[in-house]
């Protein structure tokens, strides 16, 4: 079913406009690397890949929301680089987990024990963060006439703040959409309705990324009088990955610097150990066979791995706390890493959180973002909570999330109570329990190695940014910036918004002024 | 066996560094395209694709003889230019052809046709070139020593007129040896050899072929002051493409350009004939229902099809006399096509028969590249051809090919005599003899999708040009420029440098300084 929220028409295709623009967007994303590679079948000679699921159409989305989004996405960058500094109340906000929860217990305890490490430098930490957000429907009656007014609202779904995917397939994308729009694909599509590149905002998120990984580097020497001439960004990485395309711009951007910065890749775990060492004064050296600047001092680490519990064996362990304990700036730290956990979004909702981070005057573009949150403790908001969620009424209006970062296992609606009565009581403070966003379909067409698909979709709003602070003696906002977006479709009947699973489409909005 | 001619050590890799050299060369094919399509897996949703062939390690090629043919290129392009304009010269040197071959005689046919139409305008023609070579090993005793000397000379294999192909990928795979060697892939391996960037020459031949095309746009706008403010480009290309990506980079930077210029694609054959038309002045209107400025004036006709005899069935010919009668700036034009049949290379290696277009002065240069080449029918010239194609000692120093364009249907040294033994004396006539250029060998390490070959390898340059020539009341080249290269490199015991079946790997020359 198809909401009515949006004015546009749904697109309307002949056959023959429809084969134009599919074997346009086909060739379009072989030609600039939007592609998943196909690693259960790669072979030492080649590997096969296939495009990555993409929105045929970009979908609509509100104007005035998404230019919200980018407006308050500085806010954030401060939030959040204020929160990942303030361990006494990381350490007040996670204690249960501290306690109980496994993957929690050892980032802090990996963090404790980098603390009793040399410490004395000023210590900088990159943030590349990117906020989720959907529309939501907020609907009332005009007390005056009984009709009902419809307003759309940003309404944040997490904030990411480790190992952000999809910049780059982003980026591609959007290019894809205007580069279709360009051609025409889409002109006998939407009439006259005003299909300006206005409409369609341009995403620099690859380069916006690039900006903030160098910044580090920079700040890395200003802080490091005594670095050599030559050091470099170090990827951490997972070995088998579907999602090459997206990381790997990346470092191209890097080493097509004027003065090209080196940046190597290596795989979380045992090779960290092997290739790497601390250096007499904390310096990460990078010692690789491969390498021929080895021994290459690191000036930032740049996480896109070591984000699951299963990676945290021993070995693990010690390989993410030889990271955290060196000189190089991190992007990002474990405290950072631990504010992307739903319990941190969770906290910040309670009242006057904010308000120890940032001045008042922001606080209320923030919280406007804010679903109604509530943990499922036995603190006072906790009942509540448990009381909304326990009740099948109260609890349709509800998702129910597991605390830690990472999608795919949520509770909706109705199915909350009877999981809340399979689920020992002791552990339902691992969860939070998020009002659901009501946010408006429209008829879409994906294409995914799945298929197509034509009907109604749902989208979420990535919002981009970079953060590098300091502290020491002193806390320091050094960068802060937005950088592009991400912008993902999926069929309203699907709940996981997967994009190696064929789900998740990445799309570009379709800027629309809505009443 | 590899030749000893280069002074440079095979490369050596250790695993690790082999393991890092096929990884990153891999990664850096996926993202930029450097892919073959993988056409009969192609799903309306979806299509595979895999990384194209290509040579890990740069090859080894002589300096001198790298930019001789860069130098060089002018020449050609100035003489292609004038032979394609030399009705009265092409129709003797060809004239047993038009009588006896069908697709000389079909092309041939369509010209003569196309002339009927009003060609009361001025003329202007685009070509995009590409004179392939080899190094020829001239070995010499000196007199007084007896000491054998060995020259590397260039010497050209074919010169294309028609639908090069490889520009895009030759780009993009020069591209990726830079960055390999930026990374450091290569630096243990060559040790203290010359490593800087300025062996591995650049290729801008992507940009190079795309400025042919932009002026090539504009002479057509200076020509026909009457065109509408919008016309564009027609890429003329074959349904069921595995080389796509060869081929859309080009449009991509022409609807790219700070005025975009409109580019699309359209299937040779019945397609030609249902979508396009020819206007009152006789200009060329692309009439497709996915084209929003329809009817759009084209500028230019780019041909990436029509090169093969089962192409022109009736519809075929009646497409490519629409095409020739128009207006549009032909790339190429009919005349030039036919300029890169062998036989027009062989006619012109005749005594004499530079002199007729170009300087004297530039005769000697082109001249120097052209191996021995024979015709194989009853003229002076061809009895001796037939001598040594007959007699197999010195076959044996040989190769047959067919006159005709189109490369795979070689007959090399010794089978020579007994393909002709087999073979109508009649059509003798249809074949060239060349004497064979012994390139020399070296080690070098290919990876495609048949597999990873290291052993002996032989390389090919190919050098892009562009011409734009107008005629009418004179002749007149407008632009005349060198614009990149092609440099494949296949096992030397392989005899196709076909890239579509993997035994031709793209591949960069690594410039050396040899005696």
């Amino acid at each position: 079913m198809t909401d009515e929220f949006y004015l546009l028409q749904p697109p309307r295709f002949s056959e023959e406009q429809l084969e134009f623009l599919i074997h346009n967007a086909k060739d379009y994303q072989i030609t600039h690397g939007s592609l998943l590679k196909l690693v259960r079948a790669e072979e030492e000679h080649s590997v096969p890949t296939r495009p990555v699921g993409v929105s045929l159409v970009p979908s609509q989305f509100p104007r005035k929301c998404f230019e919200q989004g980018v407006r308050i996405q500085g806010i954030y960058n401060e939030l959040y680089a204020k929160v990942a500094s303030d361990e006494a109340w990381l350490a007040q906000a996670l204690k249960d987990y501290i306690r109980d929860d496994p993957f929690t217990s050892i980032l802090w305890e990996i963090y404790l024990e980098s603390k009793r490490t040399n410490f004395s430098h000023r210590r900088i930490s990159l943030g590349v963060f990117r906020s989720d957000y959907m529309i939501h429907l907020h609907k009332e009656q005009t007390s005056a006439t009984h009709a009902t007014r419809v307003d759309a609202e940003l309404k944040q779904v997490e904030f990411n703040a480790f190992s952000c995917a999809g910049g780059t397939h982003a980026n591609i994308v959007a290019n894809m959409h205007q580069h279709l729009h360009k051609i025409g694909a889409y002109r006998t599509t939407f009439g006259n309705i005003d299909t300006s590149s206005s409409s369609l905002p341009p995403n620099d998120g690859i380069n916006g990324i690039v900006r903030g990984l160098v910044s580090a580097h920079h700040a890395y020497y200003a802080s490091n009088r005594n670095a050599p001439t030559r050091t470099g960004v170090l990827f951490i990485v997972q070995g088998r990955n579907f999602n090459i395309c997206d990381e790997r711009p990346l470092e191209y951007a890097l080493w097509d610097q004027n003065t090209p910065i080196p940046a190597y890749r290596l795989i979380f775990g045992p090779d960290v150990i092997e290739q790497t060492s601390i250096g007499p004064s904390g310096e990460l050296l990078f010692n690789s066979p491969t390498c021929p600047f080895s021994p290459l001092e690191i000036s930032v680490v740049y996480m896109r791995a070591g984000y699951e519990l299963e990676e945290y064996d021993d070995v693990g362990c010690a390989a993410r706390l030889r990271l955290e304990g060196s000189r190089a700036v991190k992007c990002p730290s474990i405290l950072s890493h631990i504010t992307t956990f739903k319990k941190v979004q969770q906290e910040l909702t309670k009242a006057g959180a904010l308000e120890r981070f940032i001045d008042e005057s922001k606080c209320k573009d923030i919280r406007s973002t804010f679903a109604p949150l509530y943990p499922l403790d036995k603190s006072e908001q906790g009942l509540i909570g448990r009381k909304l969620a326990l009740n099948p009424d109260t609890a349709g209006n509800h998702v129910l999330k597991p605390s830690l970062e990472g999608g795919g296992h949520n509770i909706y609606g109705r199915d909350i109570p009877n999981f809340l009565a399979e689920t020992p009581e002791e552990i339902w403070h691992t969860f939070v329990l998020m009002e659901i966003i009501r946010s408006p379909t429209q008829s879409g067409m994906l294409m995914s190695p799945r298929g197509l698909y034509e009907g109604p979709v749902l989208s979420e709003l990535g919002v981009l940014g970079t953060s590098l602070w300091s502290e020491g003696s002193e806390f320091e906002i050094m960068e802060n910036d937005y950088v592009g977006w991400t912008f993902k479709s999926k069929a309203e009947d699907v709940n996981e918004m997967s994009v190696v699973k064929g789900y998740g489409c990445f799309d570009s909005p379709w800027l629309v002024d809505v009443p």
